[in-house]
């Protein structure tokens, strides 16, 4: 508990490269004092985090009703394996925003949005897409989150056991890393016999560069 | 949008297999009408979930002043690329519980709980580390969430693109799955040398059985 402290970072520079590594958050929003959670792609653009919905999502709708919504971004990318059993963690990196959030009303916010999911996700993709028409970008609720406030927490490396506890024989202590690993594309079966996968899939890594989750 | 429907399911048995392969999940809190959320670890017993941290965190004094919390874990399995930006989607496994949560105080479940965190995570791993003492079972915090409500939602498979679209020459499309592998395992530097990693490490899966997640 006393390393927690050391865990956390404030920095633009951090916050935001966890930011854009993910793309899938948990949005937080309070209706009638309870509380709502709901996992939900996600582009960040600028200072801002857009989510999106149909036009009948119901947490979506309480969150434009908020004042403040929290939005959770988390990447696991190991276990802890300690001697204690008290000691065992999870190497993850995690960033928590909290801002107000509004719905884009405007066409061309909203249809700049729209292409930031997709692009977010798969940088590339939106120039190999159609993009939305009129009645997709009714038949879809945009919110924009402000990142007013933000913190990251990061935790990497070995298991930090107790001194007496590096006596015990017999227990194996370290960490197991995971990757996250593109297996090989599925083309839909209506897809024309002996069509190539583009680059922008062939090639997907998840950061965009390749760096970090490849261990 | 007429899709989600389908996406729910209800079950036990969907929902705890969902709960037994995640081990991250998002708790979502109102602290004065405002959201809160907490990625942290989670241990499913029977109808309860365990969850835990240190004495003085703020989001699990709130989750047991709360009449109700809700907690979420979500497995991304792949991305789905359709030959519309509109149709893009995520193919997941999320659960979303509501239920009252309440701080467990009995040493004996305490101490169970403590050993389920670890057990969760890594099977087999709690009969090869030291248990939780007195002072370390005081340090935490766990408090039990009752699966009063859950549900949970599942896309999977390819795109589900406008009859109209699959006309499109030259967009292609389909899915990319992902798997979440474990890499290497990295023993720990005071460790001594050439001490065999054990198997509950060496053949870690998740599920434990290696089914689902193996694509």
């Amino acid at each position: 508990m006393r390393r927690l402290p050391e865990r956390a970072r404030y920095d633009r520079e951090s916050v935001y490269a966890i930011l854009d590594e993910g793309f899938v958050c948990h949005l937080g929003t309070c209706a009638g004092g309870e509380p709502r959670v709901l996992p939900t792609a996600y582009a960040r653009v600028g200072d801002a985090l857009y989510l999106h919905g149909a036009v009948g999502n119901v947490a979506l709708a309480a969150a434009v009703q908020s004042e403040m919504v929290c939005v959770a971004v988390t990447l696991v990318d190991g276990l802890v394996l300690a001697r204690s059993a008290f000691h065992h963690s999870i190497n993850y990196r995690s960033v928590v925003v909290f801002g107000p959030a509004a719905e884009v009303i405007g066409q061309d916010e909203k249809n700049r949005a729209l292409l930031a999911f997709v692009e977010h996700v798969v940088p590339g993709r939106t120039a190999a897409t159609r993009p939305p028409n009129a009645s997709e970008i009714r038949a879809t609720r945009v919110i924009r989150v402000e990142i007013a406030e933000a913190s990251a927490k990061v935790r990497a490396g070995g298991p930090k056991d107790d001194p007496e506890d590096l006596e015990l024989d017999g227990i194996w202590a370290g960490e197991l890393p995971f990757s996250w690993v593109p297996g090989a594309p599925v083309p839909d079966a209506a897809l024309p016999g002996g069509m190539a996968v583009p680059g922008h899939i062939a090639g997907y890594r998840r950061p965009a560069g390749g760096r970090g989750r490849d261990n």
